[in-house]
């Protein structure tokens, strides 16, 4: 796609020789663990294809939307009410960064102890590598983990940050809290665009968004069949891609796919025949971070469930759809989000009891824990889920990584071992 | 000081030949590092006394205190608000913990890469070192940065702990839930006590701990004289002691010893001639962990302010006494707390300020800028302190360590480069 991008690139101001090793590596990355793969679902093909056009088409697309005047809203957390943006006509893209590269820039305006997922969107900052970074009019932080709440005081010296701030328990005070927070960002996005959050075009925006949770929660459901009809990596970079994609025709063309597996679930055609069922939890995957899931599905086990924010806690809970108001609404939008069981919550403990539950209704043989190297919220939470679990009788696994390739045998060993001890 | 107090120690469950060993180890660590020096202060003897009691007389009073009715409550951190709980006529200590001892038990329910201070104080309880912890009938923990956030949750199956939320930022709905925080926090502490916060009671509070706080910047003003009149160690200790001791007992001492300071500074007699004047910054340092400032002090240099829990962030801001209702004096103590500049507010451009303020008023030759390692507030914060005082034309060291001995001959090596280049 290189050569008629290039002139694109250029505008945005990219490191065009960095960016084009950048997408040869992504490129080789995916046809490894993506394309290799055997009786792959007809409907990954739209997936194949977004991926590989993904600072290409979708960028144009972006270019065209600001063109007309729309504006372009980048998230890192699925904490950032989506349906405010999309109400007001802006669009709203995923940056949660999942590559190594940059980090080498980063590490010089942060300390070495950050997780990589931090080093990565500053240090595709710092490198001008990334072309969604660049189309951003404005870029939303939020105080989830503490290494986020003070790397967005450094990154607003590169990009136009807001930060909102997210509450850390669920009382009746953090609501309050929380619902000013939504309001603010309102009038924040608001502001941006020139236009104005109605009843009409937030009612729009809400069934825009559920219907994408919808048909996630779809894949979900038939992803979960005996035999197991897809592998983890394909939903892993479905639900990646959701971060990214136009909602519209991302909702069309994954629930044809979700045609296309109701038939192969019907046929009772499986993918991974004999492998242990897992479940992955933890910390966010984000594009191109498969190394894990790729180990996990090489060494004998079938990822059946991603109970992560790129996975089911950012589709398990829908907007209510009942309100007429626009204060009902936000209300409804204000409600939603207190439900995301991140391990930047105290106590959490709906997480632990939403982890036992998707183990037993997956039917899974185990758990893998998965938390980025230096997050401590996961990495603290990780104990608690540890004993849950084994007081529900299912093993786990936890690693602990980051996006550099050098565990790699280390973690397949690893895996291997809890593979053959569960199946 | 073990004979007399072993039965009591036993009473509260400590392993005994462990503390033993703990109180051997603190004891040699003194005196090298305070009994060593010269000429100090005749108040200083208070200082050693209590230290040296801190196990034994000091525990024997909370002891009585209990007989009598009263409860304990320890804290790990300046937030909690010291005069709900001296109203409800509970004593308050400190159990922010300095030592090594019981990293071992702490890491196998915490990950390896937590601050050492959290490390240690789930150590100490693991390990049944602490008789301070052991007196406690209430342990407040906080919701300031990750570590400790989500270390609480594991550390409420050993302690009885109680959770407040520290908001992030500092807008209304800020202070909002902030107040309700301390409402629900007055409200704990009554019914554990049994007793109510009235009024009288509370304004009676703010004085005590005014009064210390007051005293404690008399102190502060005094040993900036020049020459430098008393070491940073001692000031340092003073501050850690404060934590610990009977508020009106410890302010008329610390007053005596100011008395005393004032005569030595019109004398013009000073502790380390012609050494650099250096201002501490970051994570507090609680007993014992003195390594740092030791080294600072053995190079050439003289510590001449302390920007830091254990230092001026708690001392700085009284609580307004102007307030005649118990809501204008809960209103006050709220506003109070409001203004701790902690770095796990975002932004926190007032530290920027107060310590480039401090290093002008104290004049200092240099700011060593102290984290405790994995703690990422005060990690990534230290960038931007470094900025705001290159543009002041003030140096920084940045150094990163725990409570471990193994880098002290590569921390002395850096700090003297740093000395020397400043001098
Ligand atoms: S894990 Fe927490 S901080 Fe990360 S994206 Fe999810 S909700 Fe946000
Ligand atoms: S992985 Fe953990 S440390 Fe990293 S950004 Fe997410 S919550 Fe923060
Ligand atoms: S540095 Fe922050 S978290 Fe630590 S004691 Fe001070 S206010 Fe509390
Ligand atoms: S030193 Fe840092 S990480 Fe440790 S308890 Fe204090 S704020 Fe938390």
């Amino acid at each position: 796609m290189t050569a008629s991008y290039e002139a694109m690139w250029e505008r945005l101001g990219l490191d065009l020789e960095a960016h084009a090793s950048l997408l040869e590596v992504l490129g080789k990355f995916y046809g490894d663990i993506y394309l290799s793969q055997q009786g792959r679902l007809r409907g990954m093909e739209y997936l194949d294809f977004v991926l590989s056009e993904i600072h290409g088409l979708r960028i144009r697309e972006l270019e065209e939307a600001k063109a007309q005047g729309r504006k372009v809203i980048g998230t890192f957390c699925v904490f950032v009410p989506e349906e405010i943006v999309w109400a007001a006509d802006a669009i709203q893209v995923g940056l949660c960064a999942g590559a190594e590269a940059g980090t080498e820039a980063a590490e010089k305006i942060l300390p070495r102890n950050t997780c990589a997922l931090i080093k990565s969107f500053v240090g595709f900052k710092l490198a001008r590598l990334c072309p969604f970074t660049e189309s951003c009019d404005m870029v939303v932080g939020e105080t989830t983990c503490d290494g986020k709440k003070k790397a967005y005081e450094i990154f607003s010296d590169y990009a136009p940050v807001y930060v909102m701030e997210i509450p850390q328990m669920k009382r009746d005070s953090d609501r309050a809290l929380w619902k000013a927070e939504v309001l603010r960002f309102k009038r924040a996005v608001e502001d941006l665009t020139g236009r104005e959050v109605t009843a009409e075009r937030l009612r729009e925006a809400i069934r825009l968004i559920n219907r994408r949770r919808r048909v996630l929660q779809r894949l979900n459901r038939l992803r979960a069949a005996r035999p197991v009809p897809i592998s983890g990596r394909d939903v892993l970079l479905i639900n990646q891609v959701s971060f990214y994609d136009d909602p519209d025709r991302f909702t069309q063309k994954v629930d044809e796919l979700c045609d296309e597996l109701e038939e192969k679930v019907r046929r009772g055609e499986g993918v991974a025949d004999g492998a242990a069922r897992v479940l992955l939890s933890g910390c966010p995957m984000a594009v191109p971070n498969w190394k894990l899931p790729y180990i996990i599905e090489s060494s004998g086990a079938v990822v059946v469930g991603e109970e992560s924010c790129i996975g089911t806690r950012n589709t398990r809970d829908l907007v209510d759809e009942g309100g007429t108001t626009l204060d009902e609404m936000l209300d409804a939008v204000v409600d939603r989000y207190m439900k995301i069981d991140c391990a930047c919550f105290t106590p959490n403990t709906e997480r632990l009891e939403h982890i036992v539950d998707l183990a037993r209704g997956l039917d899974v043989k185990g758990v893998i824990h998965y938390g980025l190297s230096f997050c401590q919220p996961y990495a603290m939470e990780s104990f608690k889920v540890e004993r849950a679990l084994r007081d529900a009788g299912i093993p786990m696994l936890s690693i602990e990584t980051d996006y550099s390739m050098e565990d790699v045998e280390q973690l397949k060993t690893r895996v291997e071992a809890f593979v053959e001890m569960i199946r």
